[in-house]
């Protein structure tokens, strides 16, 4: 396969939504990838959903990425369903509600990454307003972006896509992104960045916490609106820390940075002056286990 | 009309892009409007856009939005070309490279909202890579949300959609946003806080001249690499003065919100603790203004 | 009674312990109390608090305040089991796990305050000496005052002792003070102000969870520093945020102060240049309530 | 001595005093002390003390720490008056108007440690109510932690414990910590740390004699007001430079720890994810230090 | 008289030196003074000050201000002895170190100001450079002007130049700047921005004492090197708090301005979207002092 | 030449004028030259500038350095006429206004440095006053320290000063001062603290772009006074920026600093705790280039 499709379906929105479709491509210049996203705003409802993946499947994707947050819901589900009968690799991106589904999407082969710390927004009509709501999310990219968390998903697809380019049958990501994979994963060289980093995200696992008891727990109006202030705080907070820790890989020039080649190919680099060059380490792993994963898988 | 059907056409990015869709039904229960959207990635190739133009197109929206950067190059003009043959109302939404467009789009009767202060990013290979992009983002989408530019453009829409639901034909905006739309247009209620994020804004103005020089002028590594960096680190500043900006209005607690009603109407508040009210006279002004301009359009 | 004698107990160490004593009378000036601390140090040894235990009891005290973490351990065990054997009120003050012994104490007739957001200390050799140890005592001190968790304390503290000075009966605290008595007691005039102490609270009610997980689940090196090190970072966040919703009380010269009249009488303030006045209302509720409880209590 | 019994006397507050017996136990694990500390709360009278301070005898002490502001009143001349008939080995930890004690401790063979930026509070009743005293001790602690100045003082302390341990008989501290203490003694790497941490202890000295003019100088209402606020704003900035300072050395992952061993003796580490080793060198120094006093006194 | 010729001497340099000419006139439009300015650079040496001297008087002004530190060194001195030869009314503004001249200044009819919170740079060949000087000089500033101190002085020369105009005798200023004309004199609403100003300005004082330690007492490398870097550290946090004051006023768009008319009277504003009006009270205050000190005088 | 005069015309203000002298000398210790500044203040006007320039020339400088903002005006046009005919080597440092003239001072032989990120200041009385001023030349001044553009400048002076030393006929400096300048001549060693030195800059280009705007072009106050207000605030923020850079380089002790030494060499270090060491390299170089130039030259 010289150029793979990957095809999106958004519905609804969680922090690894927005910017997903140039995490795979954010030079515009990638040869081996040809990406269509569908999206249906912030509404979930089953009717929507279908439609819009009638419009990705037309597309005809070697990928088919969903990305929801609450896949128990009845859009998702629905989504999973007519999916299903598609031969289509499918794969998962969802908040912290998905992770009750984990063992439903093993048994189904879908793969999935479920970010334990993509929070929930504070969607109270007294507080939630358009900008609110913007500025929420700015501060959660920044966090999932500089934790290293955006990092781990796209490689992930990044391993499938090569896999699928070699013709090969990776195996579908099954994943639960938590503060331990930023421990092991990401790229702080300088602990005291990755502790700032790993604090950053336990605060949006309380953001989302705080969230949910406000918007599906506490009815009174002067409870609510203090929580979902109170948790939004703790978002700015989170935001601020987390490039704190960004700063400090700055201020060593130790900040590591993995640029996609023109062929898609994994390429790295720390010292900004430089250069990157090949991460051939990791796209010969990812090609190595995608063969030991074929050759089991068939 | 009942229902709105808004489709929106994302080729390559903008900032004012990643979460259009949402600044139209921020709490995800807005019973007048269906909204969907079909996106490229950060490629703007015409075949792609082509493709993904009839999709949308399949949807049959009553107003089409295009956002991409650029559009002057060829995908989007190609979109352009084939939308003209239908009979859907366009509207462009496009960073400042769109402002040479003007004219034409006036000509052709085609909407633009261009955001002056929307910077191309340091596409820069050294540079850039998926974390650096979705932390510009990051600050580029704050520094919009903040400053009221987020705010003038859903308005926009907005008044559209009240006006085809009440059958009428409103006028498409005609909108170029620079920091004297901020200075008039936004909701600052202190005058300081007003200048911070005009300030913001043209930072911003600022980045994006260094970023055009950087990715299309300096050839020699060593300086478009300093150049890419420096303008981040302008935009970082930028996101924190506009920050500053919106803390002051907390300070006071004077930040103003602007929910939707379910229906979709425009609903305002100030103090955090109060529910907000239905901005009525925002509202009248919109059906106000699109029957004179029925009157004369047709 | 003339003057009160309070008898502070403290074993181990928790936020609300170190600076106890001094917030019944900060201004050293306060005629109507004594006060005497006998404490075990970080120890909480059976023995060691039996011992200190006989000492406090030999000061007589007419209020018995018992300051422990984790009260269910041996120590803090013991010393219940001997202090019921005497007449004297007693009251534990506590952080989240003295919780589950709630209904014991109330059974018992103990009072009690337990501080659910009064976190563990990252108690790893590898990570904690005496500086780091200092450090975070700082900030949760810092939390813990300006949040308005001290205040409550006090002000309970206070009621009872003006009970005991009018030969009243007053009933003994059971409060579990967690972020919502923040927003209710809490003296912020500006919401975001509230809002922002609030997320400092929760930010602590995260740091224990984490600690605890560090101290008492992993086992690991690799991974207990990294927790006990991104709670700590957690911690300063949240000082740092607490301090953030005072300045802003400040900059509207709003902050409420509560000093102690010489006759331990609750005064209040608010503008920065004014004296404070008496707080009638607080008082005459306190000796409103406490004659009630006498007389269904007896 | 296979334990040494610590006992603390503690009269008035300081910034030593709230944390002192944790400073010695960090871990609350150590086997090879007993503390025990007896405490009259912010007042001084002579008679609590001399309450207090039998108390404190009857736990039979190898050492006797008295910790007070100001030793030359009343409550702290009378306690030295008793202590000085009794053998104990006796130190006294005070703030800076301890120093003019200082050739009379020596005579009386007392041991002291005067921590020379150990800042009077701003105690008048405008301005200082209970959470005011909490922050400012805690920006204080922050400051006499990260600064080093309580690494000196829990240096000295086991010192002698080990000296007791070894059955010698260690000279008693005769320090008086100020700036250039933490120039040659603190464990900064970075010499600019070192110098903002020097510029936040002589910050906390500019904080001390404006409050001593504030509370003793200055009687009308308008000018001690301002000067109390002036005094806290300075121990803030102080807090937060000293903060700057360990943030360098955690950015360069150089910060160094001094846990204590389960068994009393100095560890030391840097590298976050390293283990303490035993810093054998500073307590063979001890011992022998001990040594040669032991010959020269006896 | 029409115009009043300022005639301006500086030699070495202090914090009011570097703009001083620029408060008198700072929208380079007033037409009631001409001022020319003659300066020795960082040198004090009497033969350049003579030569100096006498190029400024050849400029014939009505008014001589003399601005030095250490004006009881050899140049100054030697400007003094001259100036008093000739009839023009001289003014001297210095640092702390002008303030034992005090007596003699006003013995010779000399007027001054002396600013308490001016302080001695750094100036160590190890630390001192020509870009630490500049830093040092912008922090200096910052705080001299936010604080109110740089208004205490042009209000005192515009006083004169008011009477001169008005051909009446003013009496020269004989003042001497301590926080306590900060807390008077400044135009600070908020109580607790008053506070931080103050603190700013007592942190100069501290400054001053650290860097006069460190360029005069202290001989070894290894000390004064710290003193100085700790000092300048000192200096930029005093900047950060007066900034934070001036912040507040903004917060509450009450920040006074004073800008000069064309003609050189007081204008006065706060709200910034406002015009000044002329400050009548200050203005006729001014006139009417001077005549009655004219009176008393002649 | 042992002594070497260096005559100084300012008119007007721009960022490099109020600490210039100070630059060369920053010890006031420097036994090589002699320096004397004539200044009209603020003001630019022909008469005055004339009569300065004749008192300047009476000090018969061997060099005569002028500054002042847009020389095209007429005072500085005048003081060209008249410097003309005399045979002193003549160089102009001004703002970016003053790079039109740049071929005009080359045909004259003028020597010039253009500082095209010296911003003017925001001169509309609703907002400029004393105060105002001096804190936005606080900030520029700040900036243009740390990004190293006073030292590109002293180091030009420098080069001549040693050049006349040794009798030798040192081109005069035509020097553009870019944010490449920042990027070449600068000496940051971390690369990220270069990038935010460039930043700043940038952000100075921008608040000069914007106060000619509002100064020269807007006729509406509502209009002009947001606009100096926001010029001001990216000012402020710069000047923060450029702090983070320098306090960059104190975290990695790599700060260079360059102390004249009493005879006025170069010199050099940066461990802030070593001496520095001459900077022969420099120096010879110096030497070098004047003696080519001079034997083309004559």
């Amino acid at each position: 396969m010289e150029k793979v499709k990957i095809g999106v379906l958004k519905c609804g929105n969680i922090g690894t939504a927005p910017l997903f479709e140039f995490l795979l491509d954010e030079l515009a210049d990638r040869k081996d990838i040809i990406v269509r996203c569908v999206a249906t705003g912030s509404k979930m409802v089953a009717e929507d959903v279908k439609d819009a993946l009638s419009s990705i499947l037309k597309f005809d994707p070697n990928l088919l990425i969903f990305i929801s947050p609450n896949p128990a819901v009845q859009g998702p589900a629905k989504a999973r369903e007519i999916l299903l009968k598609n031969k289509i690799p499918i794969m998962i991106i969802s908040d912290a509600t998905g992770k009750r589904l984990k063992e439903e999407f093993e048994k189904l082969g879908i793969g999935y990454i479920i970010v334990m710390g993509d929070p929930l927004i504070g969607a109270r009509r007294e507080f939630l307003d358009p900008t609110e709501m913007a500025i929420f999310n700015s501060d959660i990219i920044k966090v999932l972006a500089i934790t290293g968390v955006y990092k781990i998903i796209f490689q992930e697809i990044d391993r499938l896509i090569h896999g699928y380019k070699a013709d090969l049958n990776p195996k579908l990501p099954t994943l639960i992104i938590d503060a331990d994979n930023i421990r092991d994963q990401s790229d702080f060289k300088n602990p005291y960045a990755k502790a700032k980093a790993m604090a950053a995200y336990e605060m949006l696992k309380s953001v989302d916490k705080i969230n949910n008891r406000a918007c599906f727990t506490e009815k009174v109006k002067e409870k609510y609106i203090s929580l979902v202030a109170c948790a939004h705080e703790i978002a700015r907070m989170a935001a601020r820390l987390a490039e704190e820790a960004r700063e400090i890989e700055k201020r060593e020039d130790t900040l590591v940075r993995r640029p996609h080649s023109k062929k898609g190919k994994p390429k790295i680099k720390d010292k900004l002056m430089l250069s990157p060059t090949l991460d051939e380490k990791t796209y010969q792993k990812w090609l190595m286990t995608t063969k030991k994963e074929t050759t089991t898988r068939d």
